[in-house]
C-alpha cells in the first residue's frame, strides 16, 4: 500500500532534505514592514494579526517550498489570535498543500473516543453534514497526545490507514520537564513510560506500513535527548520520528543523527524559530534569511549524516 | 485571596447543584426543526451548522442556565465544523458566562511552554497585539494534559494565580484506554503514572489555594473508576475534581460520592450527551427534556451525597 509515509520519504529523497518548517508566527517578531501595514488598513485588531501572518507565512513558505518535503504549522500560535487566527490557520495549511508540501498539523489533541473521532474528523478528514461530507481543517499529518491510550488514536489510526493520513504519537517531547511523567520507570522494569508509548506506536507500525518500509504512525521525539532517540529508534525501526528542538531549543545535526535508521531515512526535524525569524540576527530580508537558515539546516544534517555513514542520498 | 475556585464553589452551593452540562454540539441527533431550518436557510454548508449549534445550544442554556454552577463545551465537536465550528464556539462561551455561568473549556491542550503560552492566552486570557490586550476564547476554566509535565503547566497555573482563572488537568480519565498509559506502577513502588500527575497537581494546589479552602488547579477523574476516585480524593484533597463519564459513559450518583470530600464538596459531575439528547428517550422538547434530565441527574447526586452522610447543604 502507498500511504503518507511513503509519499513523504519520497519528497525526502527527492528534495535531500529531512527539514520540516514549523510555521510558528509570533506578531511581535513579524518584519515590521508587514505589521505596520495591517495595523494602519485594520487598526490594533486581531484581523490585522491574521492578514500579518497570511503575508508572514506566504513569504516563508514562497522561500522555502523547493527545500524541504513539509511544513509545520503550530496551531497554538493561531489559536491564541481566535477566529481570525484560525482564518491564517487555514489559509496557510492549504496554501502550503497548494505548493506541495506535506502538512503537518502540530496539534497534540487526544482524548476519549468519541471525543478523538471529533478532532480527527477536524485535522485529517471530514465531517458529514446531511448527504456531504466536508472537511474543517484536513491536512496530512497530525500530532497525538497518548495519555488517554489507543481510544484517543484509533480514529487517527484509521484515517492513517484508509485516507492516505498520518500521525506523529508524542514519544519524548523536547522540553526539560518531559522527564517528569514521560521518563517514570514503570511496572518494576528499567522501561519508561515513553518505552511504553512506543511499544503502543510499534503495535500500529506492525498493522500499518507503506511500500517505503514506513507507517503513517510516526512518533515525536526530542532532539534534546540524543541518546533516548538512540534506543527509541531500534524500539520503532518502522516509524517516521518527527524530531522537535533543533536550532532555538538547542539541539544540532550530531544530536539527531540517531533518529535516523542506517538507510539514513526514518526521520524529519524541524526548526521554527530558528528559520522564520533569522532575519533578526542578519542583514537579510526575512524570507531570503529563512531560505539561507534552511539551507544550512539541511546542510548540517546532511553532513552530520553522512559522517555517521547515514547518507539517504546517492 | 478569591479565586475561580472559590466562585465555583459558592455557585455549587447557592444552586445546590454540582453538576456541569458538557456542551458537545452532534449536528446529527440535534432537532430537525432545528437543522432543517438553516439547511434550507444556508444550504448543505458549515455556516448551516454553525447557525443550528448555536440555536440549539442557546435552547440548553437558557433551559439549564439557573439550575447548575457551569457548562463544559467541548471544543473537538466545534472544531470538526471548521471557522464556523469555532464562530459557534466562542458564541456559546460568551452567551453561557453573559448568563452567569462558570465556562470550563474542554480543550485538553498541553505543549512546551512557550506553546502552552498560546494556548493559555487563547482559553484563559489575552495576547497583546501592539498596545492592547485582546481575549480570543476567554474562558473561566480550561482542561489540560500533562504528558508534557509541568512546562505545559505553568502558564496556566499563572493565570489562575494571577487573574481568577482555572484548570483540570487529566489525572485519571473516564475512557476504557485510559489504564495504558495512566495506570502503569511507576519507580518499583505501587504507585501508578495519574498518582504522579495527582502529587504534581497536588502541589500546586499548596501554592495557589483560595478562602474556600480550594484551589483553582483542579483535577479531571473519571465517574467511571469509583475506587481510583477515593485514592485520589485523598492525594489532593484541596482539588477541585471534574468527574465524566457520568450517564452516556456508564458512571451513576452512587459512583462519584468518592469524588466529594466529607464536606460534600470539592466535585463538579459532568455530563453530556445524557442531557442535550435527553429528548431523544421521551416526549418532551429538546429543551425541556435537557432541564428534567439535568434535576434528575442533580437529585440522583444530592441523594447519594446524603446517603454517603456528605450534605454540602444546610
Amino acid at each position: 500500500m502507498r500511504y503518507i509515509s511513503d509519499i513523504l520519504i519520497e519528497k525526502i529523497i527527492e528534495r535531500k532534505s529531512p527539514v520540516v518548517v514549523g510555521l510558528d508566527p509570533d506578531f511581535e517578531k513579524m518584519p515590521k514592514e508587514i505589521t505596520l501595514k495591517y495595523l494602519e488598513k485594520y487598526g490594533v485588531t486581531l484581523k490585522a494579526v491574521s492578514e500579518s501572518i497570511m503575508a508572514f507565512n506566504k513569504g516563508i513558505i514562497d522561500a522555502i517550498y523547493d527545500l524541504v518535503p513539509a511544513v509545520k504549522p503550530q496551531i497554538a500560535f493561531y489559536e491564541q489570535y481566535g477566529i481570525e487566527g484560525l482564518i491564517a490557520y487555514k489559509w496557510t495549511c492549504d496554501y502550503a498543500k497548494e505548493k506541495g508540501l506535506i502538512v503537518i498539523a502540530d496539534v497534540k489533541r487526544g482524548d476519549i473516543g468519541s471525543t478523538s473521532q471529533a478532532y480527527a474528523n477536524a485535522y485529517l478528514g471530514h465531517v458529514q453534514v446531511g448527504s456531504e461530507k466536508i472537511s474543517a481543517f484536513e491536512s496530512d499529518y497530525a500530532t497525538v497526545n497518548p495519555y488517554l491510550g489507543d481510544d484517543c488514536l484509533v480514529p487517527f489510526v484509521t484515517y492513517a490507514a484508509q485516507a492516505a493520513k498520518g500521525i506523529f504519537v508524542l514519544v519524548k517531547t523536547s522540553n526539560a520537564t518531559s522527564s517528569q511523567i514521560q521518563d517514570l520507570k514503570v511496572n518494576g522494569t528499567d522501561e519508561t513510560v515513553y518505552d511504553q508509548v512506543a511499544d503502543m506506536v510499534n503495535h500500529w507500525n506492525n498493522q500499518v506500513v507503506g511500500d517505503s518500509g514506513y507507517s503513517p504512525i510516526g512518533a515525536v521525539v526530542g532532539a534534546t535527548y540524543p541518546e533516548e532517540l538512540i534506543t527509541l529508534r531500534s524500539k520503532m525501526p518502522k516509524a517516521i520520528f518527527l524530531v522537535p528542538g533543533y536550532g532555538a531549543q538547542g539541539g544540532g545535526g550530531d544530536d539527531v543523527v540517531g533518529a535516523f535508521n542506517a538507510d539514513g531515512l526514518g526521520a524529519i526535524v524541524n526548526s521554527s524559530r530558528g528559520i522564520l525569524y533569522a532575519y533578526l540576527k542578519c542583514d537579510l530580508g526575512y524570507a531570503e534569511a529563512a531560505r539561507e537558515a534552511t539551507q544550512s539546516m539541511i546542510a548540517d544534517i546532511n553532513d552530520a549524516l553522512a559522517r555517521a555513514n547515514k547518507k539517504y542520498w546517492v
